[in-house]
């Protein structure tokens, strides 16, 4: 079980640079007004395929050797990894092959085939998807690519810190939302090798709250449920992610699906971004920490997607209240 | 009837700049494949208070003098401007008086409030709009500063073009939406000083097109109805944002509600930019071009603003299809 470093963090954004956006970095007053201090918000919203997840699945894609990659990858995913895998094999030109379930939203499924990835259907367990994706590996010699057990993954997640911290170096806490803790094992790991005395925090939905709870007892936990509105935080963190955490992160703030719709409401009004609710609880968190202590004078934020779909805001109800 | 210069629209940049956003340039190679040429969106949905008219009512509010300014400024208005005129005083620190009818959205006299501009109810109708603005400037002494009508705001309107243009002179078409025709206006100036050959378009909604079927006949014309989803381009030209198009602009073109519906959910799910239908209705019309003729290589867009309801996306309704 290895762990990236920070030095394989730069190489992958050295590996990525010509497939993934350089993401801007926005502020609003408003929202400082809001947390008490500076927030630097690093908008994966406008990355290649809507989110982070191009960066990682970028690195693995053009880190396999040329016999590997030639058999493809593959991934039982219907989220923003499926999305960024069938990008970046698109991008090399090799095949990916994509499980999803019957019951995906149609319109995920046509943005995996935009990319030209193989679309293979399979019922909605977690052991058929499983069971599916080896089919699909025995058949076609594919190399899976998990969304986020994977050291090249995290290492292509981490760069989005590397960015933000060269550019902003005087940021003393980075926050992000944590589901399988690939995306803040990236970040801890970068933000920690350039300041050790940085903060890093994890913002997660409290009904599913596994990483705090596994940080707090030091042992990884499940979760019971999958009620929250942050459709992307809902899995767990693996033995790798839950490992590097355990040594590198500051905290994990807990947040209400409340707050993560207020935070994707402001950003809307306030900031005119666009975050899928992932996104929002980072902001949540951030807010949620500053009720609680001062924070330091440049707080970073990795909104790491903007996949919302239009046509179900949940900030929608009340707005105007 | 003045018309500011280049040389206006340069000193307006200087001026206005400690106190707007030189809003970022976004690309997509979605929509480029769309328009089938290279876009480029300047994103005033970035701007101060949501929209382009912080650089207008900033120019015009700090080109005042001391003793002017220190009776305030005023306007009618319920919409970009109101809030742009407030935040600008309050930039200043002088007052700012705004008339609008009782029939307004509370969030729309929220968000002027909420830049500290003294907001004055008048009845719907625009003559009571102009008898309540003329009451408050004999009380006061304020300076109306009128939303498109005035050269300094047209020159502070072409500030946008001006960053997009030398940060990209190679755009070899620039193109906004039409209403009043300031911003327009300041575009077009800036546009073919800076070089003749360019073209410069408008943008404009079919069911409220003065502009288009003003330039086609040499006359001001009025609009029959205000029955377009654009609310922000339902005005009409002045005399002097008649005279400027007409040497100036190479053209208007009309594009149906349903195109800027179109467009405005294409700039939210592809770009994830929340644009308001104005701005949509620029992209509407280069893709409308771009369907009769070749457009040149690159082609710039000026997203006039962001501040859309959402609760009302227009392209909620069927936007799985």
């Amino acid at each position: 079980m290895t762990a990236p470093t920070i030095d394989d963090i730069r190489d992958a954004s050295a590996r990525i640079a010509p497939h993934v956006i350089r993401t801007p970095v926005f502020t609003s007053r408003l929202l400082d007004s809001l947390a008490g201090t500076r927030l630097l918000l690093k908008c994966e919203t406008f990355q290649r395929t809507g989110s982070f997840k191009a960066r990682g699945a970028c690195n693995a894609v053009f880190r396999l050797g040329a016999d590997d990659a030639g058999r493809g990858v593959a991934t039982h995913s219907s989220g923003n990894h499926a999305a960024a895998l069938a990008y970046a094999a698109a991008r090399r030109g090799i095949p990916a092959h994509v499980v999803i379930p019957t019951t995906a939203p149609r319109v995920k499924l046509d943005a995996v085939r935009a990319y030209g990835a193989h679309v293979v259907p399979c019922e909605p367990t977690l052991a058929d998807r499983e069971r599916t994706l080896r089919a699909v590996v025995d058949e076609t010699g594919a190399c899976v690519v998990h969304p986020y057990d994977d050291p090249d993954v995290i290492a292509g997640a981490g760069t989005a810190a590397l960015e933000l911290l060269t550019d902003h170096p005087e940021t003393g806490l980075v926050i992000t939302p944590v589901g399988g803790g690939g995306l803040l094992s990236g970040t801890a790991i970068a933000s920690r090798a350039l300041d050790p005395a940085r903060e890093v925090w994890g913002a997660e939905p409290e009904t599913v709250d596994d990483a705090y709870r596994a940080l707090a007892s030091g042992r990884r936990q499940q979760n019971a449920t999958a009620a929250s509105i942050a459709d992307g935080l809902l899995t767990e963190l693996s033995d790798r992610t839950f490992s590097i955490l355990s040594c590198l992160a500051t905290g994990i703030v807990r947040v209400t699906d409340a707050e993560i719709v207020d935070a994707m409401g402001l950003l809307f009004t306030r900031t005119k971004l666009v975050v899928e609710t992932s996104a929002a609880t980072a902001l949540a968190g951030v807010l949620a920490l500053a009720r609680t202590r001062a924070l330091p004078d440049t707080v970073g934020i990795v909104l790491s997607g903007g996949n919302a779909d239009p046509a179900r805001l949940p900030f929608d109800r009340g707005a105007a209240g």
